[in-house]
């Protein structure tokens, strides 16, 4: 029935808490012409599938759902990676790394199917620990590097944006910077980029006596806030990862703070790019402090020797 | 800082699957400008308000949240009652009264709250036995009856809309008709209203060699299915109530099949009426077969048969 | 930097007022990732392009544009022709049949032009005589009379729908049923398919005193209204055209009153019909009383008429 | 019908080729409740309202549309003016301020009308010359001069960071910085405040060899580009005002450059703020650089100048 015109389609893996929070978005918003949802949980998927379904009717979009069949992978625009323990997905808990004895097996072989489906558009990458998993994807599926993408720091990102905007009664879009490196504990808030009220935030902090430390872990601290009241958080990151997958399809040329590689670090970890419909399409180079590249530093190393040891 | 003009204002009580599901999608799609979540579970429900702020950097609309306040209600458009015990929200078990000994004192409180904000808008119940539970909704805060409605069968009709659609090969939105009575098990579709392709399914049926009474069956089954694979439905339900809300707050004057007060019935249950800003604006008198009547009757005495139990 | 992967590529031709508004809302909500517009007169599509543009930093999608570039349209998942002398463009006139010389010979030009592109997707026309021009286009093409579909009396249904709908107090979307025949002076409202309120209008205009000739009257004359206010008529058809290009493109196999090629007629005339990603997937079959069925017949000798001129 | 609580109320004053296209917009994404259009050509805007409902059947959100009834102001959230000389409305021209003495009478006329309804929402305008006719606007209704707020530079802003981004290959929502002043000749891009990938633009500009005054130039440039190609400007500004209702509606503290009162310069001008449901909520203090500041100054200048011309 389909011709050789495909439209957008998209495909979930995992329908955890983040991945089934993924699918509803993208099913009550018509992001998608057609959505594969697959999960080992045949039970769960097809509840879910059937679920969005019912929603259809009170719904304005029409969205094509196909379940737990990597074959209609083929020719997806782009993969939502939302595998993961349920449990402890994306828990913000003291060590993302905690889960990577558990994922790291299950993202392999998904990333095995994923090559054999023939697959050749870009993979979004939300599970944890985030940085690692995405070399994984990248390294199984051996797509360019740019066309594999972590979610990364876009949440934390948005964390602090949320963070500095309440602490100043302002909209968190109006909030301009970064956070950077790892999607995890070596991450951190590169102030020196972070521009709000028309001013550098340093200068803001000093007019309106903000403690920018106290900022940047109100920003962590959200994350362990979530997860600690809910045991996993998915809305933030679910809307991060759908916004990746909206900027590459519709080439919007955006730049975001998401998990890519950078050449001169050795290592996939977060650092603004400007991405469109060839995933990565430039990398920005940002001016930081040397406190900052050391923090910067210390993330790569950190993910790198995860990395390794992943290989083992 | 707000002057005496106020926009969009929804509340939205239990933070369970359903509750929360319900927030994020009002969030995402901006369909209220200030919303108020309210559950006892303080923790989670700051959870979810903080990781829907978190996706706010990322999406388009702004959304003023307001937590476990019920003062903040006052002023509210619409309120979304899901309240439930978790694990039995909206269970399309075999029988959804075995909720009420559950959620019933937790109702009355929850009402009474209400009433004592001064909130005088719209209620919107999902929260099971959903016809049952509106009467409560109904008796304790004093509204008038044409103000608190169940999303009732709008969920069901949905449902075998979208069974219809898949036997058929065509969009759920397509066929038209409804599912009547109690939302559980004394539901019926009354096929003497789904007219699809052009014409009364009835003939269609014979045309297309459908079998109506498994189609039915699938409809209800598809609850079930939901809630075995998954032990909760929500993005079904949580679509209807949203939609329930923004036909109040838009006055769209929709024909909708919902759980409203039938006089001659005595008793709410859900039956199509066109909903606008002032609730129940009209209801609809349908054509039903001496069958599909006495279906209805035997719905309504269920339900007052339990709501007589409940008041003991 | 295109992959293989197309996303959402639509084409406008014809930037009067109708074709503008098309490519208004497609860019306003993100309906393409990809837009190619068509205009004769270079300077008035560039500048509605850069207007377009201009919007985009206050829009949340990203919409690539491409201005005059047929060879644009090879991959494009819809065309849509909003050819035309702009000043009689869709002009509920007497007769739009007044515009056909006027617009015949563009029409075969652009056809021309898209068959030379290689383009193999789907075209929604809007240009008048809506019926006869959708003839042309299929004919200069040679597409499949499936993929070559005129909006016909989706516009006129839509108008009844409100016409019937203001009078009862209800939401359009409330009213069922179709206008049907040419999109013109013989086209009329089969009432016997209207359905409002959960019965046939035919009751309901009993009860409620509805005169059913006055209100296929009001329907007809409601674009007549907004001609002579205006000198065209713009919103209404172009939201239904952008509707029938988003059923196509999300394969929503919904039913929908559009100009499609009816075999036993020998005609393209407007007439429900299951639309998805193959265009026409399904033709319904009415069961119209022997009035309406004659009113078709008319409608149709007279579609054919104008066609075997237009061939001169 | 209608109880106390009321929802997203907007009028929009002037059906020109603007006020249209931001009813079309409005109205195409349900982004008021209830629509008031006024105009004093009863048939264009009878006509507009119609076909706005002749679209509503193929819509998602339902609009309530009341045409030419100043009293139904009174409880509105946001007044958009599009009021003005159709030919001239927003022309680009070499100088806005010609159109003053077509739009002065007329825009006092309004004002008067809308104090009497006795309105106190927020007042949007986009009328030429802006930054003269919101000054107007807060004279005659006597409105904090807060609630007042001109669309000005919020679209040259956004025609800056198209020139910008095109000429970088990126998303202009990915080009931060202000067009500041007069909307109209002497206006300016205040270059110190833009920031592009990663960096200051003067840095870029450097890198990537752009001539930044050029690139103004282009900015101003595409106004009458879009004006000269089809003698209106209309989708940027448009889209500009709705975002700006659309903030101040939901009450999102969004940091953008709009006409406001500035009274260190004794004047509305463009200059960016936070904005809020109480309109103008902060004032931003920028750090310009002192030939910004005397740009600045200048602008401040000749608008003073022309609102006291008005005074005469």
């Amino acid at each position: 029935m389909r011709g050789a015109n495909m439209t957008r389609k998209i495909g979930v893996i995992g329908m955890g808490n983040v991945g089934a929070t993924v699918a509803h978005y993208i099913v009550a918003n018509g992001f998608a012409d057609e959505l594969v949802l697959i999960d080992k949980r045949e039970e769960k998927v097809q509840a879910d599938a059937l679920d969005f379904e019912d929603a259809m009717a009170n719904l304005t979009a029409h969205t094509d759902i196909t379940v737990n069949d990597y074959s209609a992978l083929k020719d997806a625009d782009v993969i939502i990676s939302a595998v993961g323990n349920i449990k402890l997905q994306d828990n913000d808990n003291d060590d993302r790394f905690a889960e990577l004895p558990f994922t790291r097996e299950a993202v392999r072989d998904v990333a095995s199917q994923i090559k054999a489906s023939g697959f050749n558009g870009k993979i979004v990458v939300i599970t944890n620990p985030v940085d690692v998993i995405t070399s994984i994807y990248q390294q199984v599926t051996g797509l360019p590097k740019k066309h594999v993408i972590g979610t990364g720091t876009l949440l934390d990102s948005a964390r602090m944006k949320r963070a500095v905007a309440q602490r100043l009664h302002i909209d968190p879009r109006s909030v301009d910077g970064y956070s950077l490196g790892e999607h995890g504990n070596s991450q951190f808030t590169a102030w020196s980029t972070v521009r709000v009220l028309g001013k550098p935030i340093t200068e803001i902090a000093t007019e309106k006596h903000l403690n920018l430390e106290e900022l940047d872990d109100e920003a962590r601290r959200g994350g362990y806030t979530v997860f600690y009241g809910k045991k996993y958080t998915n809305y933030g990151v679910a809307t991060a990862a759908v916004r990746l997958a909206n900027v590459i399809m519709s080439d919007a040329q955006t730049e975001l703070p998401v998990s890519n590689y950078r050449e001169e670090l050795g290592t996939y970890l977060s650092y603004p790019a400007i991405v469109g419909r060839d995933g990565i399409q430039e990398q920005v180079q940002l001016e930081l402090t040397d406190e900052e590249l050391e923090k910067l530093n210390i993330s790569a190393t950190t993910i790198k020797t995860k990395f390794a040891e992943s290989q083992a």
